[in-house]
């Protein structure tokens, strides 16, 4: 700690009813990215936020253009070439939100209730977002610079897969150019328990549709001589796991990064109990490869599952059919270093050799996206763990994330550079459903750990 | 042939418009046993029936109640108890039929064109059963006396799988003792080649339902420790059929009667090639148990096919869940003398003893039918062969029906007596689909056909 970050800190308490009363400015803008009625309202919101961090005196801010919702670009330089510069991504877009869908109160109208701001981007990613602009803040108006640089990508589509995100930073590498890479849109279980996640699975997500006969046959008339298509998905499906519950398709676990030891005893200190994945999820029993831990499974392995699956008659009642089409979605959690195409080919290679030749099989790339593995041991990440136990007046562990957020691969590996995921939600704000929520201490604590973050890594020897 | 046969033929054809003319105010009537607003036609098709064969002289017809649409029953039994009687089944209901189905005019305003009826229950079954009734009218009006005793079961709900005739007929066995049952209600492939269906397959359908965890889980979150319900009921399916593609329940094999080296000469009277199946169905190859000829197989083999199966995600794009629950229906087609009950129970006690245990299990019976073997060389059935080589025109072959008819099982079972399928639709004449249609020439070699067959009934050694 340094005079100047405590100094931040103490201004960034007394600021808090003022850095609330922004917050509700802008959760009162409904930019929702995926409706195109909305549009205008995502613009309002880019441009709110550009005229507001220009008022706090960042020297280059700009609206920047892509094929869909535009780019907010901040940055300020002060601390010079000799220190480090610090990229914040955040996302200024959110999901939908009505009254109808069960909301207590417009979701559009911040409404504070027991400590909690309801509102639609409270804490996704609104509220965290804000966080890292307060903490630049609270080092200009104190000591007149922080201790780092700060550049700030805040896109406008995170909310719709980020289409135009990827194409944007390959255009401006320059631009974006930064040691370190903090992203808080995560979340942990509990304000006592703070989590930074090291990884993220990737995606390959497909689908497989099979044709038998030209139409639906009259089992009766017809049966006993073709092929059920729904019988072929059946045995395509059944021979792309082994008896151990592992994946059969060749290579699929090729270029999977082992476990270190340090790994899975950092994982193990989040494991889960049988009990609490039972009782959470509603299964009868367990199920997995059994070398790996509950955790080591939704986290640390790759998986292959069936997203759905149809084909004939699902309504009331008998129909006697042969049906002429089956289909199944099927997606891979993929992690480092797994490669979400070179992973699609193996799996078209593989159900194209398996599929029997009384049907005509068609498989597509639905969706991909690469995993994240970013080393914990590295400074940039410790210096995260020292800014939560000095800022958020907690330890942090180091988590997998079993879910998959694309951009922080892209992020990695355009501008090379370590990504550090410090969430600042919480695991029950409810994000994407009615009545989301952000607790306003974890928002002024949370301002407190970005500000001490910088002051952290302006320390690391360079 | 007899002169009484030979007056009631002549008889027969020179009344032929006027046979017409009847059934077309058959047909103008919408019993539709399906559609609860329709059954006032359905009870107004019964009553005109009723009226009409009163109408013929015969000397008890009754429209007669059960829990739902009503039975119509005749008898004409003035042959004296030295001859034999004979039951005549058919069903006065018929399926939905609309204009905006594509039909090209009123489904219930006959339509005659190229020597074609147009009407919803031309052949299905309203043309076929009127038929029996103009053959024992052609006999009552011209020698006042037909050959043998004649019984009519006209039932109103076949085309709702006949609920409530078997109780029907449990509670009027002596009413409708007889020594044979003509059912006529198939089809042949041409006028040229009459059938004789000897052989129909019964039927076990089942609904499986799966569930694993209590609500669809997020992919990320939580896969690679839970056992996905759509795998688990891929892995069910998979274990119901053998390599060779026969069924792999224990047992499912076991009452079915081997095939005669006699009866395989028959069918391959009738076998289809490799080249008719796919062109027909459209399957890129031919499956099934190879042992068997495709007739064989379509026919005179029990099956087990996967009529429908569903579970989570079918819409358009990617969804990363693990769903909840995943189904099927599956339907067997049985032969003799496999039992619907003891498959049922075959096939349920080997599907819970290879569900995972990380998956619930629910099997539920949906519909259960007997199958039904006629001997053909038996005295009625080549008494038939004789009736439509005489009075048709062509000598007919006898053949196995892939489909399922209950209630031929039911009469047969009993009353302990043959049933007899003399079809005398064509197999494109469409039932069940729009333009529904009947070859009056058909109508009129049938009543010949049905005239002759009374008089060779008449003259087997008692």
């Amino acid at each position: 700690m340094t005079p100047s970050s405590d100094a931040a800190r103490t201004y960034s308490r007394a600021q808090g009813d003022t850095f609330l009363e922004q917050l509700y400015a802008m959760l009162r803008i409904p930019s929702l990215s995926g409706d195109p009625a909305h549009a205008g309202d995502v613009r309002k919101m880019a441009e709110w936020l550009a005229a507001h961090m220009q008022g706090l005196g960042l020297a280059k801010v700009a609206v920047m253009e892509t094929a869909g919702h535009p780019v907010v670009y901040g940055e300020w330089l002060g601390a010079g070439p000799d220190k480090p510069t610090v990229l914040v991504y955040g996302h200024y877009d959110v999901v939908p939100a009505a009254l109808e869908d069960g909301w207590d109160t417009n979701p559009f109208e911040p409404v504070v209730k027991d400590g909690r701001i309801y509102a639609r981007g409270a804490t996704d990613d609104k509220g965290q977002l804000f966080i890292h602009v307060k903490a630049l803040e609270s080092y200009l108006q104190t000591s007149g610079a922080a201790p780092v640089n700060v550049k700030f990508l805040i896109e406008g589509e995170e909310e719709v897969s980020s289409p135009n995100l990827a194409p944007f930073i390959e255009a401006h590498l320059d631009l974006l150019a930064a040691d370190v890479c903090i992203v808080s849109d995560t979340s942990m279980p509990s304000i006592e328990a703070p989590a930074i996640t090291h990884s993220l699975r990737g995606m390959t997500y497909i689908q497989i549709d099979l044709e038998g006969p030209k139409e639906d046959l009259h089992s009766g008339l017809w049966g006993g001589a073709a092929h059920n298509p729904a019988l072929a998905l059946v045995e395509i499906l059944g021979k792309l796991y082994n008896p151990d519950n592992t994946i059969a398709v060749p290579g699929f676990y090729d270029d999977v990064v082992p476990l270190t030891e340090a790994e899975r005893e950092m994982i193990a200190k989040t494991d889960m109990s049988e009990e609490q994945y039972k009782a959470t999820t509603g299964v009868p029993a367990m199920w997995g490869d059994k070398r790996f831990t509950i955790r080591e499974r939704l986290a640390a392995r790759p998986t292959l599952d069936i997203n759905g699956m149809w084909s004939g008659w699902a309504g009331p009642g008998p129909k006697t059919i042969i049906p002429s089409k089956a289909g199944a979605k099927l997606s891979s959690r993929l992690v480092a270093n797994q490669d979400p195409q070179t992973i699609f080919q193996k799996l078209k290679q593989y159900i194209e050799a398996i599929t029997p030749d009384a049907v005509k099989l068609d498989i597509q790339l639905l969706t991909e996206g690469r995993p994240a593995l970013i080393p914990f041991d590295i400074p940039e990440m410790q210096a995260a763990a020292r800014a939560y136990k000095t800022g958020w007046g907690y330890e942090p562990v180091f988590t997998r994330g079993g879910g998959s957020i694309p951009v922080v691969a892209d992020i990695g590996d355009m501008l090379k550079i370590p990504v550090v995921m410090m969430g600042y939600g919480l695991d029950s704000d409810g994000l994407h459903s009615p009545n989301e929520s952000y607790s306003i201490e974890m928002f002024q604590r949370g301002i407190e750990t970005a500000i001490v973050y910088l002051d952290e890594l302006a320390q690391l020897p360079s």
